[in-house]
């Protein structure tokens, strides 16, 4: 059932006067549940809950948090067709969709789960002491990761599970021992509760300390500034827009005595290189596998290919003619909310007014239906080169060619190109060897580098990197998606001279966790031999 | 010899007619070689220079780098002598300390040689394909940290080597594949260009890219500030005072499109908690101990034990007193510059206004000699907690006492303290056991943790920490000594379904530079089966 409430700690907060409303792009009207929005003494009982929790969080043995992850994962599958069906309400998205995303938001908790079991991330390092070294003895040093304290984590609108209340900055944070508390997305608080609940039923039956999870239900950027702010908050976690990215970046590094990381994920273009070869060999087939990748989720993907680099060959007319085609055929669909909407359509207007854009193909506007209809547009080199606007990110199903007549004007304009999650190149092994210089420029601009794939899709694993040179993010050196992600709530600590019993299991001479450690510059899990 | 120039890439600056000279507190006079500040055109050349030398330095065989950086270290112990003499000349430093300083930085190049030549630094981490998986097969994806490109390194007065031209940030960022521009220190511009030669020298006789490493002069911080906005330049590492570090943070963070991260190391107060049963013990040798701490180097490391938490019992009165006496006894030195030792006077003027402060001991006023005297002031824990002022860094031979009456007090203290580089404490074992709770809170605001040692001395090896939260430091997730300080100037980047031939060495299944790779969750050397 539906409180309407924030959840905080153990327990919920009150009923408020002021109350916000989720708007459903399916019914086309505001849902009647309202929620009430969190106070700002519930926002700072919140923050005290996860202070006073963070270091027996911290502290406490990594398998118990393992298991809460576990449970959390066991609790939001509990829900079963309720949250499908309440997120679809709230986001416009299919069934299978969301039960995808559902699935890899469990399956990303247990990775977590097992990274913490595995216990190797706390990257044990240890200097065993020299004592007869000359001219000085080396005395004994050893270092690990430790929590960094209590995360903030704004939820993003375009997955309501992944990104959002359970979603991958909620579970690094909770992995790497520290307590959360979640600023609900305004255009899904339905979802969110469910979820919310799901993890505070897990924190009771697993024994947490209760400040190990809040969720708070804001609206506009007033709590978020709040929350931003306070003293107690060590990180921030954030998927969503530039200017509200850069916002949050901007108090932290500002408005607060002492600054704190933020992670924010917040515009990309995902460029796609197309060599000459494989335009020639399959520029139908090319074509509609682009065109699937653009419109797919309504283009509403952090990684959606809303660039493409074709260097000019005899199949270019024929690769943009299909491109054209395909996104011609493929239907309006519904975008998750109504702002997003009017974002799309704004943006396609001021892009094709830019100076040497080509409409290949706009479809009607069909935002009174809060759907996105596909689009294509072509440009030159030579003007991309001069306009950084054309950089601009168009959320939802839109694409731009740049039309390269040369190899020159290709590198130039992959090396104006601004920071991005993905770059994504298409060619078969010859033009992969010979255009190499411009791959490695391209390279040098992302976070991830695809080869004959859509940048679509985004993989939980331990290798994946879904982050990127500004302004994809505001912090290239972490992921938000994979095992990795946890690097970003630790800090690293040396214990100097410490006596043995009070040396954390990780540091300790028998290694009781049985984990990769570095020992006198050497991998190994053999135990310190003193 | 001194050209007082310059040194940009493989060539010198020009002479200019605004000159830098430094002082010596040896002589109490200027220097009489001029030093050329930059110019804005000089500047722009070397940041180009850098952004042009990045890709290439960044791919070559991390062997070159590491004969390089060898290199370096040879070139710089080949001066000899003459280095030794400029140094103290322009520092007031004794023999002894230069040598063993330039010794430290010698090691910590070799350090990173080996680093490079071990090879798993890159943290290779490798999940194959599955192309049967159900419901969606998964890709090969294949990640490893790269350099973020060209690093713009602010030389320290207090460390004229480790911290300063060939110091910590230089050897990290060299190692990692990043260019440098040191922005000299203008305290030393001597002891700068003689090392610049250096790495000039091992930069051609190795084969680099020109601009893989430049040093500037400038004065004040109008070349600081340009060098940090440049778009160029994507890290910045710097040692040295509160106010010069923010500038920068805030200059990266508000003044740039791209914010950059900013490793500023700034000021720390290093404190020590004083367990009861070790005070009662030996009162005597451990203030014999901390005064021969607070006073090495004329108290300026910024490991220096500038305040000490004692818990109140039967020979407080006594370890008070030998402090006191030990302090006395101890001479006044000869500070670094004019100006830091301007600031010692002030700053202990300012401390001993504060409310509760009483003055145990405050030597003459040795500045016309540019000379620090050592000094010892006591508070309580109540008028601690009260005022934060108290917790501002006073750089030099000077440290503060704060008087715990309870165990409550103590805690409280701790809980109020800012970040910190390092937190000692002085303890018998059953007292570290009962006042666990104590030391998990200085825990908290430190990057070291140190038992029954001193916190001057800072050993370069693979688990060192020599960072902490603010305002030790503006990035608490990293350290500038060690091994581990590469991470500084690297990023991650995902190979996702990438032709073998196109791989990074690192990511190849034949593992050709045999590292430690992790391979679908599994720490190993072996190759990729597939």
């Amino acid at each position: 059932m539906l409180s309407g409430l924030s959840i905080i700690g153990h327990e919920t907060g009150k009923v408020q006067e002021s109350k916000h409303f989720a708007f459903s792009p399916v019914k086309g009207e505001m849902l009647v549940e309202g929620f009430s929005i969190a106070s700002a003494e519930e926002l700072a009982y919140a923050v005290h809950l996860a202070h006073l929790a963070a270091p027996a969080y911290s502290d406490m043995e990594a398998d118990k948090r393992a298991a809460f992850l576990d449970k959390i994962a066991e609790e939001i599958l509990a829900i079963g067709q309720k949250l499908i069906d309440r997120a679809h309400l709230e986001t416009g998205l299919p069934e299978a969709r969301l039960i995808g995303e559902r699935d890899r938001t469990v399956n990303q908790l247990k990775l977590f789960a097992s990274v913490l079991r595995e216990g190797s991330w706390v990257e044990a390092v240890i200097d065993t002491a020299l004592p007869d070294r000359k001219p000085l003895p080396r005395t004994d040093l050893r270092k690990m990761q430790v929590a960094v304290g209590p995360v903030a984590v704004f939820a993003a609108s375009n997955f309501p599970f992944a990104f959002s209340t359970a979603g991958g900055d909620t579970a690094a944070a909770l992995a790497a021992g520290c307590p959360v508390i979640v600023k609900a997305h305004g255009s899904h608080p339905g979802t969110n509760e469910l979820v919310a609940q799901a993890i505070q039923r897990a924190s009771i039956l697993c024994g947490m300390p209760e400040g190990v999870f809040s969720s708070l239900n804001g609206e506009g950027a007033i709590l978020g500034q709040q929350l931003a702010k306070d003293a107690r908050i060590k990180a921030i976690g954030f998927t969503g827009s530039y200017k509200a990215g850069m916002s949050l970046f901007h108090t932290a590094a500002n408005e607060r005595r002492e600054p704190i990381p933020v992670y924010a994920e917040m515009s990309s273009i995902n460029p796609v290189l197309l060599l000459p070869q494989a335009v020639k060999s399959k520029p139908v087939e090319l074509a509609a596998q682009l065109a699937a990748s653009i419109t797919l989720g309504v283009g509403q993907f952090c990684t959606n290919p809303g660039i493409l680099f074709l260097l000019e060959n005899e199949k270019s007319t024929a690769f943009i003619q299909a491109l054209t085609d395909s996104l011609s055929a493929s239907a309006a669909g519904i975008m998750l909310n109504k702002s997003i909407c009017q974002s799309y359509y704004g943006n396609k207007s001021k892009l094709k007014a830019l100076k040497g854009v080509t409409t290949l193909i706009e479809g009607e506007d069909a935002s009174a239906t809060i759907k996105g209809s596909p689009a294509l547009f072509l440009v030159s080199a030579v003007d991309f080169i001069k306009e950084p606007l054309l950089q601009d990110e168009v959320f939802g199903p839109s694409s731009l060619v740049v039309n390269c007549t040369t190899v020159e004007e290709l590198l130039l304009a992959l090396d104006v190109l601004h920071g991005q999650l993905t770059g994504s190149v298409f060619g078969e092994a010859a033009d992969l060897i010979k255009y190499k210089s411009a791959i490695s420029l391209l390279q040098s601009r992302i976070g991830r580098l695809i080869f004959n794939q859509a940048p679509t899709g985004v993989e939980v694993c331990h290798a994946m990197v879904h982050g990127g040179p500004f302004p994809a993010t505001t912090d290239a050196r972490s992921t938000s998606v994979g095992a990795e992600s946890i690097r970003r709530f630790i800090r690293p600590v040396c214990w100097q001279n410490c006596p043995a019993e009070l040396l954390p299991a990780a540091l300790q001479n028998e290694n009781p966790l049985n984990i990769m450690r570095k020992i006198n510059g050497h991998y190994t899990r053999d135990a310190v031999i003193e």
